[in-house]
């Protein structure tokens, strides 16, 4: 077992010792996503150059445990379907069109 | 290299094909995981119960990406970070005051 | 009936008309603040200091749709409560202490 | 003076007051409000139906506040803008297709 394969195994262990499944609906893990986003944000809401890498890294830590609590429920793999997805972005963001410029792909 | 080492390596090269990574400061990745995590809640923004997997799966996907760069350009390690985390969340929710509840920690 | 009024009423009737107030939860319209919230942040994700006018003004007019919606929905009036919280805030960030510092309050 | 007008003008003098106008520029400010849509979110995050009025009222509030400093700064009428957008969601949504459903315009 790898360290990503164990950190799967440690969140379903601790949502399972707390008898917290019966709250982690997909609706409120996506809620939860997206709450804990706005508090990685928060390290930079009023400046962009100075930040707290521990409080940064803890906030990334916690978006990244319901992500991970949300694919194990959904039975999907993250890695494997953020590889899937990186190969639609590669195609929708041609090199020699994207190339240094920050442009939506369907404004390009 | 596992899986999650090739993820890291793919996102990466993602980034310098396009020269994109002057954009990517941690501000702009941070609002960018805000950003997605929006995009993936909006998935169940009326319906808690009905989804589109392959959406649902996709903005996770988009979420999760932001985090690797993120993780890429602070020097950390994702999942070492997010196993710490966990080893203090253990510590602020003790199975025998959290078991069942959905109360946060400093209402416990 | 002054603007602000008018403009409550006119959200009251496009949802009544469309009969979409079952499924307008607050649980469901705070999902949507946040999703908006996210699109109007999207308008400033790779550049701070160029954006269009029209859109940032018509994300920011989405998030205030769901706001007075969801006022409404609590029988709470908006500019009331948030007058009282300015008068919070007003305390919570002395002149003298907050003056020229972005620093959270628990840290001032 | 009405008591909106009346509201925009105490969220400038509480930012006068505090020299904090150099913080605001419009991107800080998208990301405070979704910072603040967060912290909403946050009161609905595992249960839908019972929630904190009081917490709930002051973190709309929160939103609102910011809302309403990004038009003041951007010379912008946030209801007009916002009466504006509704007339566009009116047509964006006709009565006949939209009544009853929650499906987003571009799939009615």
């Amino acid at each position: 077992m790898n360290s990503y394969e164990a950190l799967i195994e440690k969140v379903r262990k601790f949502n399972t010792d707390r008898d917290w499944d019966q709250f982690h609906s997909l609706s409120n893990l996506a809620k939860s996503v997206s709450i804990e986003a706005g508090e990685l944000l928060e390290c930079f809401q009023w400046d962009d150059e100075h930040f707290d890498k521990q409080a940064v890294s803890e906030e990334m830590a916690d978006v990244f445990t319901y992500l991970i609590d949300m694919a194990d429920k959904m039975n999907v793999d993250l890695i494997e379907i953020t590889d899937k997805k990186m190969d639609k972005n590669i195609e929708k963001y041609p090199v020699d069109k994207a190339r240094g410029k920050n442009t939506k792909y369907n404004k390009l």
